[in-house]
């Protein structure tokens, strides 16, 4: 912890300081400059970060040294982790997981149809949402329960994982009784009653990044999934809010490699929130396999006109399985496969 | 609904359209221009809002004409809504409310001791956390039910109202027999299970506006409550995520004016979170009340030094009372009390 | 300068900083924590901040000390700076002065019709364009020189000051013979060309805030000013660029007790540009003088239906002579006079 | 143009709209809804967009139909345009053409030596400022028309085509003389002044995204140039600023298909301001080659350490040598070559 002191601050103010520091046991470090004087506290940083040394006297500003996040950390294990879905389906591994489906479990008989041509053109975890998170309270609220139903019925005919988003702490129970990963969706990223019951459930999980959370603040709460004893969680990319309002989200490409340098967890980009737009979705697709995700997660609807939720986002498997070629090269230049 | 079509739009898409459209009971009206065709669809536009029209064959553009929410609107109802919080307190009316207290409550003696100093300066609701949201699994969660007691005890004795953040639906109800009002926290404007319950509550509630959130889909969140039966709600403006960085958050004073335009319900400013630091919130709160705010609410602790949470943003007793007189002057020149 | 390392960097890595620090001339002082080893640098930041210290092996991240700017600080110069515009008119001082006028000159009947209202409800400067920034090759441009005539004869003949936006260096001679403030709109915030020569001309200059700048870089165009040998600057706040799409800026009222922290230059709020619609504008020049600000700039038309840019911000005369009434009320509350 | 009417809006007021638009040669076309009425104004929109239709009285929307731009449409000329910059160098067709060298010509020497490898790997267009927009006044500001002699001698005996940035519509000619490209910052995109003159110099030229532009704003500012006569414009996106601060700007990695989708014009990518740091340069680059872009422009310095400008953003020759062998596979994956 670093804190910069005012150019007006006096030699008291820097006591008080160097007091406290000594009461919670760390080492101080005044470096005392033409202008302005530095203190360096040097010990365990949590300590310290409850305590508001802004409101100091004679502190302009404090500066944090250790990440907030440990067990995400890179630091903390070197080497990239590899979520283990089922016997045939790992991510963070050298195949590029893809994640294909609808936006909502509609059918079972829609589902099963759509799953087939997904799982031929090479997907190998079928999506689909039972519980809905919709801004409004009249739109389609997702058909809970039958939907898991659903969703494990075709997942287990046709051998393919599944993922489906949990929003409930009293849900995850049930949730995790149908489906082989949970996906925290954007919304939710900072629910933290939620993320603890999760954390406790050591099931497979996605943690979707929210709309304006820094990378930072994403992976603050993947740390409170491990910390409540949950290791195998995904990271996923699904565009952030910023002033451009000709897509829907502006898919932070960079983000990928930034948690790859950051992380040991794997990285899942998902390109048609990232843009909103399905003739955008194969270029944003390309692009993050380019920069080296893990996994993509995808909509595909075989009649988008008539999708309850994000039909305009929706890929037909038509144009799916046709990008799922361009990705295969794409992946291949890479030094990955899909 | 307005549907701009395409230049290359065909005849066969534009009849493609119109047939949807009178399949589920629309009137529509084609528009041929020079350059574009534009198709406006007349009816309940709910009906339609499901439909993703920008997938149709030929749309380039699709421009609702109403507004999505309904009972928050100020069409809806035309005077301003008034929340009684009990038989002295009203939010909404001619007296500007404020709340204050510590962003965390953390034992029955501070909490007694600062909320004594608030309501001698004015202040008629005292806040206080008892769940918290943090950041950081490893910081300080709250006291729990315990926090609760206190707030509880605190407020009657002193004869005030209190209020407190309620982040997980399971704890809706043990809140609601402790407190006089909800707080839904900027984290949690779009955990929809969580706006269900406390809309069934029908406990007056405070909704914070997320931290990136529109104002529309802040009003939409609103809608979830008020749909649910509960019709006691204040909105809360704290501050937006942009991209400046010298302040925590960027206080959008603009939102004032624009609720005040648009719905019916009150509207609550927290120049606390909206600033970030104690010596800035003085400024938001007076131009809060100048631009027409119902209340305020402000964090205020004995000791900002020692507080377990929001430390750099408390204001201490002293500062708070002149700055309540600063108010009243400032409420008076705009037709207002405190 | 304060680098922090990577918890991997080596003894080789820390020993070549100090000599890179050694030999431009500053002080090292290395603080060794447990997880990570802190470097910092004492002496000129100057000749530091032009050193890519990032790409340094070992390097986490480089952290300035000293603000970039200099001329412009509060630790420059302690007390406030106090413009002077005319014998009359101050800015900085216990008046608010109110800057007014059309976005556009139009004419010289129209200018002098309603600049006869702007002052009897009090302004002090008669704003008007003559060069206009237009996104649209295709609108507008203004009359050029002979809206400068227009806007030095009507402001000779009510003995008003004037203010005009200039846009290219070429013009900054020309401007200076007509009017008595330069304004640097958004857009050319970062015309660092234009920055240099209206430092050069040494005249009363109010320098807009970027659309999406931070007040630090926008500190560091006024430092250009400075820097250049013109201190009679003024700073725009104007709305900043975010994702709120309600409103046309988001007015960052925060900004201007912030800039009031770092800076004895005046601050000037524009709640025309800040809000975009004239049914806010009332609401953000309210707030704007409660926070402290040292003038307001606000478009004024008689007709805003026939205006020729902006009418959608425009106040009629009306709406103006009682805000200004409204404003006066505030300011009093504030100690401040209108 | 569509006008949404309030749903308080007279007969009178429409009235009123109606005779606006006759008097201005414009069909309306009156769609009266159960809650709203919505007028449509078909005709030439320019004429409408400089009226401020939002000020009418009963108002509640104004929407525009048509794109603002129309020489850099895509309806404006449905085939993507071909850049010759000379006789071995175009930009926008199958080959993707990569533009790298230093931030700023440090001297000819070393800018000799880079260019060198530079060529060797596979760039065809060398780049160097200088003339430097600096957001501080104390740094480095360029070597000015020494910087052009280097760059054009290095360019002659490589046989590279060269680009540089001109600031100053005084500086166009000067370094019309001296280059093939023009570039024109982020910071200049809305410089009208620039954008007329460097418009009628007709010399092939980059436009850069403003930091905060919208698609929309970039495409209108292009549009300045082909409206002045220079049709040989290339877009290039370079980040833009967002909340996240983990890397410099945040690569809007979707408006490389929006581009394509809106205009004829190609569009390059800065992977290099995109990211901020080096070591994220490649995933970008990559990233933009997999999504369709025709163009790359990196900094490439060979000691970053001492470099004058952007050393943390620059690739040494080696990184860029092994670079440019990945993004040819990715090119190629893609169904281009580079």
């Amino acid at each position: 912890m670093i804190i910069v002191l005012r150019s007006d601050a006096t030699e008291e103010n820097i006591q008080h300081i160097l007091e406290k520091a000594q009461k919670i046991g760390l080492k101080a470090n005044v470096s005392r400059g033409v202008e302005k004087t530095v203190i360096g506290l040097i010990g365990p940083e949590d300590a310290l970060r409850v305590i508001p040394l802004e409101v100091f006297p004679g502190v302009e500003q404090v500066i944090p040294v250790l990440a907030p996040y440990k067990l995400v950390s890179r630091e903390f294990k070197k080497e990239n982790s590899i979520i283990k879905i089922n016997k045939d389906t790992h991510v963070g591994g050298q195949r590029v997981v893809v994640m294909a489906g609808p936006c909502s479990v509609e059918s079972l008989k829609s589902l099963k149809s759509v799953a087939k041509k997904i799982k031929d053109a090479g997907a190998l975890v079928l999506r689909g949402g039972a519980f809905k998170p919709r801004t409004s309270p009249y739109d389609f609220q997702g058909l809970g329960e039958d939907g898991l139903k659903y969703l494990q019925e075709v997942g287990k005919e046709l051998g393919m994982a599944t993922i489906t988003e949990v929003m409930d702490p009293r849900d995850v129970e049930l949730i995790c009784r149908y489906t082989d990963i949970l996906q925290i969706g954007a919304r939710n990223m900072q629910n933290f009653s939620l993320l603890k019951e999760v954390g406790k459930s050591k099931k497979p999980t996605m943690l979707k990044r929210g709309m304006s959370a820094t990378i930072k603040e994403w992976l603050m709460s993947a740390e409170y999934l491990l910390a409540n004893g949950n290791f195998d969680v995904m990271l996923c990319e699904r565009g952030i809010r910023t002033f451009e309002t000709a897509t829907r989200n502006t898919l932070d490409i960079n983000a990928v490699a930034v948690v790859k340098q950051l992380s040991h967890l794997p990285i899942v980009v998902d390109p048609s929130h990232g843009t909103g737009r399905w003739g955008l979705v194969g270029s944003g697709a390309k692009a993050a396999v380019a920069a080296g995700c893990d996994a993509l997660m995808m909509e595909v609807h075989e009649n988008p006109e008539e999708a309850l939720s994000d039909g305009e986002q929706s890929l037909k498997p038509d144009n799916f399985n046709n990008l799922m070629k361009d990705l295969g090269k794409v992946a291949s230049a890479v030094g990955r496969a899909i």
